[in-house]
């Protein structure tokens, strides 16, 4: 029922925002749209397959099947672009067009699908529906802290690290250079726009569990309290989040500042993501608070090693997405767990709830396997664009792009705003005369 | 079923319009979410309890209820946050940031909330479900002209009024001058987000009203059509409206201008939001048409007080509103009326159906109600704020974020455009030079 | 069920689309709405009746009726203010306000109307639904290729036609000069709204097939399958066409242009819309693929005969349009179109897919048939406004707008944005002083 909307909704937006980062996005969404139709859902859905990877429905064929309908491609063809979402975000600003089109189309056609492979699909070998259990367990990632966030994040981190910081982003001496955004109001627009498509991943995942686990339509109406509790949670966690940052930034900076706040907030939903459907209300907010404190630490780390990430997307993404996964681990009630992952009564659930270690110990394994698959898959084909002088554009190029901010100034602009920018700097000239 | 996209739409978008207004509302809604989730969605709807304010589900405990559940939770919070927005308006462009925080999680946790308990819970002391109706009949709001728009626009007046206009927009003679919004594109986009928001405000409100009144999911498709109503007594009272306006002003000041039609049209959206389910939809058009004129009048009204108001906001929620409250008591259709609030047939309706003049007191005693309880809450605390230097930035940071629009010649900026406006202020010494 | 929200979502998304083109659209949106409340519904739905023009429900009368419901009007609404929107950006930039209101109620009340009518009404004489076939098939133009994008279409080409090209778009040797957009954002964010919307329009079609043609509600759930195989087959064509474009335009003129991927997006969906119901999803490749170079091929011929569309509106919805229309003819699955339309085993399907030349013979009679009423309406329409001096701004008024451009070097400013520029020319003297 839901399906139609929410999973689209969702795509759409979370397409837009990348918008604000890049153009070429436009372009992430249409390539990994063809490539996830091609290879991606295949790898990632096409059961029956080993715990690896699968290998049915290449090109939707032998779709709509008992398990899958095209609904379910879309939905999961939205996750996948909004982890190559991510990662754009971490390389804006000085990469090449065709390094878009090439990781975005690895990412989604092929790295993105075997994870969530391994922990959504059935067959996956650490899935909670999989027939012989991680640990006895399986891994909660309900909504993606890992399996989209962190591997769009980690992503990120290593195209970033490898093209290393825009010029100007840290002086001669070594000090950092805050490069502002251009437009607060399109990080405000983008954030808002995002809240709203969460609650099309988060509670829209309950789609996914009930036709992977129930297959019986008639079990969808019970879970309604469930699809409510999603939201709740998803909507305390990025509100603690936001205030925790603007209060935290308050004391260490002296400034209320906004797009911090807009961050935190997103840091506090990519947080959630992970135990969104199977945490109480309270919870949400000490998993807001939480990843407040983790996106601002990694943000300090980030500095000190000179990593230049120009929507924190590897800190957000990957930082609060690792946090998400431990916090499911601690705090995953239950009660909670059984209604939403049924047919295994009295399933391993969260430390602090008294439900054992086996689940932390699943989701430290998640993460550990995480990030070791995608610095093994998407560090060397970075590398590899690096070689090839396929990754960063010239220097020149980047000047020019920023030579009006140094007129004016300002020292950034998003790629989208270079048009604006030349409106301006070609008045100048006229009004010098 | 309806829930889930609904009611997050809602809240989203309308969220987002208020980016229009100011980007500190991120944290209207972040601080309204928290408050409304600790005391707000308790007092609102906590019963069983008295008629004047709820007593359960503090932090959302003993949530799901037999009555409600969290998607419930999560409609009024939308509202509640609406309610924020609406007065965030009336004091735009002059105010500190603290007395954001402030105002909204007291209007969110507190005002608001005891509102939406008398005419909307069943407990409620002039709620259409309380089993001792007010006059016979209890008031119909169906998706608050008053609970939500007057309370918001009123709250907004108060600030606006002690806050006093904005530098510039009274000239030393007394004279009006106007301060143009910086960018018409933002407020079309706004006002489109709106209108799209109000069908998950309008429609959306049946899901209330039938978890309130029926319990029995069974009778949730057999509104469909009351549903459908609804959605087009909203866009014909929008329509109508912004059509009065654009011709009304074109006679008036011999422009046609834009900004003032989308302000037409929310005011008829305003106006409708009250009897939108119990009406008919020849009776929406002529809903819209005196909205239109009712806002032309409380605008003509404000410039000769010199009462400023940037968005309207008292003016156009507080008006509109309550025009809207009266229109409902005299177009409510008897057999609408039945079906929307289903249980005691042969209800009173609108004086003009032949429904008789008890709708219409219960009406009036809302309105007078609702300023009241306003006044005495939202009235003070402004008041106090403004003893304690809390409410208005100093006028060197407003006459500061107004330099450049002296240089340019324009004379207002929204605040979250002085970013965009530093940009061109120094390409200035660069152009000059 | 979906209804509420997917059509009203499709509605205002749409518009908001237009938002981007001109401010003016607020009005299409409310005089349209007006309008096809009053006639617009009437004449396309109001059966029983001839197969030429509906005779029911002027004004809503009788809704709700056996057949339809309010929740019909809203849907069909937002298709015919899409088709008045997509005129609108023909003729952008140089056209008169008043010409607005004129030629959008006539388009939205009368013209529309009368084609929906022949062609969706099972009362028109080449519906699907007809009991007297046109050749024994009707067409199958699922959600409006030929009904709204080419009416839309050809009525912009008639307007732009007449006004003839903006002042600057040929230079005097007749050498063709771009002018280019102002904000390559907002037409990314306008392309996203509107894939985001197609969504509704493509796959929310199917409210309207189950509600005329089964009349049970039994049934809907069934058809969930061809609801997602709609949206796969609609994404997959917008994103084929997307990278056809990319890689055409390279080659042909060296660049990567963002803005001409949008535009071959949308054309791939404008191509898909009349089949997305009734192809398998490799085929609505091959319809993204064509319908990108049929954009290519019209814009070339436009550039030739110097015909001047800012939006590329007839090009892109006529042309693409007209593609779509053919491509189902040649695609449609003998299986699929039996699903969606049933009542009728073996009906005639695709020429390509062994279901005989029926279906082409049908599809090529209302590619004619469309040109033909369009040509006869609104050709006169937009000539009796030119001859009364009504259509086109004044040279004087077009060179304003554009008066900044020639300082700042560019030659293209959206109406919407005169405000911005005019901010932007009145730093120049304060900076040189």
């Amino acid at each position: 029922m839901q399906l139609g909307f929410a999973m689209l909704c969702a795509g759409s937006v979370r397409a837009k925002n990348t918008m604000n980062i890049m153009l070429t996005n436009v372009l992430d969404a249409a390539a990994g749209g063809l490539f996830y139709y091609l290879f991606g859902f295949a790898f990632a859905w096409g059961g029956p397959s080993n715990g690896f990877i699968g290998r049915h429905f290449f090109g939707l064929k032998e779709i709509p099947s008992n398990s899958f309908d095209y609904s379910n491609f879309l939905y999961q063809w939205a996750f996948a672009i909004a982890a190559a979402g991510i990662t754009s975000g971490s390389i804006a600003e000085r990469t090449q067009f065709v390094a878009y089109l090439i990781y975005s189309s690895f990412l989604t056609g092929f790295v993105y699908p075997v994870v969530s492979h391994w922990f959504w699909s059935p067959d996956g070998w650490a899935s909670p529906g999989n027939s012989n259990l991680l640990f006895g367990s399986g891994v909660i990632d309900f909504a993606g802290s890992g399996v989209v966030h962190m591997v769009g994040g980690i992503a990120g981190f290593y195209g970033a690290l490898i093209e290393g910081p825009r010029i100007g982003r840290f002086d001669h001496t070594g000090r950092s250079v805050a490069l502002r955004g251009h437009s607060a109001s399109l990080v405000v627009l983008g954030t808002f726009l995002l809240w709203f498509g969460w609650y099309g991943f988060n509670p829209g995942s309950f789609n996914k569990i009930l036709i992977t686990y129930d297959g019986a339509t008639g079990g969808y109406y019970g879970q309604w309290s469930a699809v409510g509790r999603t939201a709740v949670t998803t909507t305390l966690a990025g509100c603690t989040a936001a205030l925790t940052t603007l209060f935290g930034k308050r004391i260490l900076s002296g400034h209320w500042n906004v797009t911090d706040v807009c961050n935190g907030l997103l840091g506090g939903f990519a947080a959630i993501t992970a135990g969104c459907s199977v945490v109480e209300p309270w919870a949400a907010i000490i998993c807001g608070f939480v990843a407040a404190l983790v996106l601002i630490g990694c943000n300090m780390l980030a500095e000190k090693f000179k990593y230049d990430d120009p929507l924190e997307a590897a800190q957000l993404h990957g930082g609060c997405g690792a946090w998400g996964i431990i916090f499911t681990a601690l705090f995953a009630k239950g009660e909670f767990v059984d209604q939403v992952y049924p047919g295994i009564p009295g399933r391993p659930h969260g430390l602090f709830m008294g439900g054992g270690g086996k689940l932390l110990g699943a989701h430290v394994i998640q993460i550990l396997v995480i990030i070791g698959w995608v610095s093994a898959t998407m560090g060397p084909l970075f590398y590899i664009l690096h070689r090839f002088k396929l990754l960063r554009i010239s220097s020149e190029d980047e000047m020019a792009g920023m030579d009006l901010t140094r007129h004016g100034g300002f020292a950034y602009y998003h790629e989208e705003d270079s048009k604006l920018g030349m409106q301006m700097r070609r008045i100048e000239p006229t009004s010098s005369t």
